[in-house]
């Protein structure tokens, strides 16, 4: 366990790293640690709720649970700790219904026990949410997060620029867009 | 615990069980002992596993398991048992999304952690697929589910002939089915 | 303004106040102050920016949003803070599909501009995450949700030891549950 | 800002150009002049705001907006202007649900807000349907589009000629379609 | 035929009219004249076309079709004039789908035939898009749009000042919305 | 056995009755004999083969099969017979999923054994359609068909004359439409 | 026009042709001549109307109508004659929602004008569907239909010695199946 | 008929044997013979029925049937026997719809005929499934099962420590996961 990590990022299967990776990145570029483990709540239950009390216990803030199909992880980390549990749905090519599955098996908590849900296969946001929850009780990471933000709309605004000098037809020849 | 119950009937909320009460009353009726309780994967998960090892290590033979929105349930009492577990999704009329959602967070389930599931709402039909179940090892049983069925397709000639007899028109008119 | 609230509620029209009031009461359950607005993304854009500016400036933590049909609302306030935004996707009877369109139209954010979504009408659980953003930074409050859980799990085990003494039949009757 | 242009065609990211593209050549090719910008609803909120205000008052017509996901654009242009939005939902590869997500985003809108929405990766349709807005008020443009539509007609009769001539399998093979 | 009429509204069935008047009423608010027909696209396919196509010589501007189910009574007459036509898709109890069904055979034209569809029952935006559309070649019309979203804005700041005033629980019983 | 009826109507259960009575009155109203039958797929697998050959050999042309949920009755019909099978998919109140699921279990049949599938709810169009197959090889069927037509057309035109008369608000005030 | 021919086929473009082209290939197999046409319900009206009013003249028994995305082709058809109309719901890669629009907008008809609809991209079944049409009044075509399904099972039955003698490893590695 | 084979794998089609033959494999892991057909529901109806019968008396258990599109295939086997039955929903590329035809089709059964269904594709559950039936009446069957649900929890751990040891990125790149 990672001590000086805040945030707890989890997933079934290792097949689920190459999206799910993208939380701990973003989070990395916003000053924030966390710690990423594949644990699954149907085949490794018991070890998902040691490491939700163990984790709350070592300062941890927030966790992030990424799963497809019928996806109950977000769920069950959530009904085991008074964080916060950010819940990102994916979508699984074997299983059809296109990550609706897990947007549903994620969202439609009952009361009492909330996930908050981002988009299907959205692992980036999650980390930015995370980030904001944080920063909702630090000013330095909230300061973090208008920062990103800033950056994001100064690069669509010099795109615009590229466009507006180019052209659509030599922009999208220029940027291999088609 | 009822020590001559074969079958575990959980459900999250008391506000389920006017639905999941029928799973119980055909057991009954095949003569099967089941035991009803309301236990939530997300608000009480500790006795959820708690009961289910209990049950196993009782005799049980199979768990019956009625959610809605994101139901977790079948799928957590899954996690800590190899006995079969049946899976019943139930519309929620507050959540939108028609059962659905319940649907996909039943049937869904990753490799290794299968949960039986039947249609939405569908408490009659896990009850009797808990009895067929049981019924693949006891021949006793699955000759009461052949009788069942055998009354049900008696039942079914019965009002055709009905039909048959009075016309469309009388046998709506008499059934009060218009 | 109100300089105690630490979140903001925010809907579109006060047809949805009776759904939305339900954060606000579990928000002063758990003894957090909050602000309730009837302001619309689409009607009064203006006036939803300068909302978000002011209570950010003025100390808010987190944003709850409720929308029914395209539900752009949280989305607009996300725009405009740095701080988390809670939407909560509402059915709207008039406009078919369910609520799946406000959940489609809440969560599916592109990347960069995350919104914590709740369950098609889960207003009381974006009220209880809400909570747990606070409590994250703040272990008063992060008390008060366990308590708020252990009481909830205390609730269900109550009526589950009812449920046990009076057998389904006579619970279903005492309870006016058919 | 190009002064000549009477339609203002916006998308949240430069991914979407290479569909977005075709309402620009379609207006072209009816005579009507356009103005292509990558401005983003949740990361360039102001720019948006700022464009629309700056586009209408140089005398532009209609806006069309691309947008995939929680597609917020189209109605965010909409609710700073008076002028007719058409909104085109694009199919997100990354996001699931099959661009259904973005439609509703689109389609849903409350009541005094619409947006004329075209369907799921219709650009074209949205270049054309922008210019029968604009021919409802000059002729001219009207009797564009409806040579437009007589040529579409002419080349399907063609084609179906050539199809009567040849015989389905030859017709299949000489055009590449198997 | 209303020769003062700018706008033709048509529906398939008079079941669709109590629905569909909210189109005529808006547009009369904003001082444009419409006429209402009955009209269907499979049972009276010849007096569609008909209709549309005097209706185009006599200075009309715009079409709205309300249809539910395989709703092709915007596309028929879409295929028979260069204006632009608005579909209402409508839900119907009767036919299952909760009005997806008629969103799906309104909105997804093939290319060249575009349908400016809105929301599942909007027949007031409906009516708000056409002023739109005759507003963005008459100034005065675009000025009543302006001024009617004006008044919007005014209704739903007065509602959350009220709203301020009262206090939600207040509020609401006040409303009658409890 | 009626030795006069064309077409066998099925259903799997007398509560279908309602909507399915539709289909053999339209076809009362066309002149075709037909006899109706609550026999289940699933329930009664051997009477509906036996039902299926006895009709086929007695000279029936057509077999009209309504269900819901698991809808297999016209599927396992078709299996039996060279015959064409019209299937009605019907809505379950109980089994939510709103009359897709039967809609999917109805239409998307294998190669080689197709069912002609009307809309969800659809008995009075599976009885016209049974009609238009028998006219395809029987003139005076299709007379019958296309003055059946010719009179819904002309009792549209009607009310919409009466339309024109009375304006839309006097209109739905006298037909009790609001 | 063919005068031999019984089924026109009709689909809205050459893109279709490749899926469709199985009507007639089945058609031709069962000894039914037919007629291949692209004619578009909404770039080509007038055409599709003349060519209906023709066949039903020329004696044609069936059409068979193939179209994606909002597909009005069928019912365009079946609003214009008589005889039995078949519907091919088809998928459109560009347009998401996965061929359901296409199945919605052809299936889900008003009372009055059935369409025969067959599963997604069921070109193949619309064909069989027409020759058992044909084969109600036709004791020829109905045997010449029995004939080919006996053939379909004959091939399953061998099929499945194939895989008993063989095991189900060696005949996928036989088949090229994996 | 295998007479040592306690669970019949039913199909189709041999298209779909590259994914049941996962049922088949994992059985043999657990120690359960069994036996693998590709019958159809619709194509050979008279094979199933007889197949069911002659298993049943052989002393088989359970069946699993995997079918795609409308898959009646597991309902039709479930008619015709008193015990369990597995239904395999199964996306087919061809046919749209994702799959959820198919489950739809498998999972929505009527009272008194349960299906046990498992996710889409999920032919490897299904062999799970059967084995713990299976083992609710056979202690020694019941103990593989315990074994192979711990050796799945022991892999997911190894995987999760080496991911510990390496870092996520190092991991990814070692595993060609990205």
């Amino acid at each position: 366990m990672d001590t000086k990590a805040l945030v707890g990022i989890l997933m079934g299967s290792d097949s689920d790293l190459s999206v799910m990776q993208d939380a701990a990145k973003v989070l990395a570029d916003l000053g924030i640690g966390s710690e990423v483990h594949t644990l699954s709540a149907h085949r490794t239950p018991e070890e998902v709720v040691s490491y939700v009390q163990k984790s709350e216990g070592a300062g941890y803030k927030v966790f992030i649970c990424g799963a497809g199909g019928a996806a109950h992880l977000a769920g069950v980390v959530a009904a085991h700790t008074a964080l916060p549990v950010i819940g990102v749905p994916l979508a699984s090519a074997k299983m059809g219904a296109a990550g609706v599955d897990a947007l549903f098996s994620t969202v439609q908590m009952p009361p009492g026990i909330p996930v908050a849900t981002v988009g299907i296969g959205g692992a980036k946001n999650a980390g930015i949410l995370a980030a904001q929850m944080i920063g909702a009780g630090d000013e330095a990471v909230r300061a973090k997060v208008a920062e990103y933000k800033a950056k994001m709309a100064k690069d669509i605004k010099a795109k615009d620029a590229e466009l507006q000098e180019k052209g659509f037809e030599k922009y999208l020849k220029d940027k291999g867009l088609i």
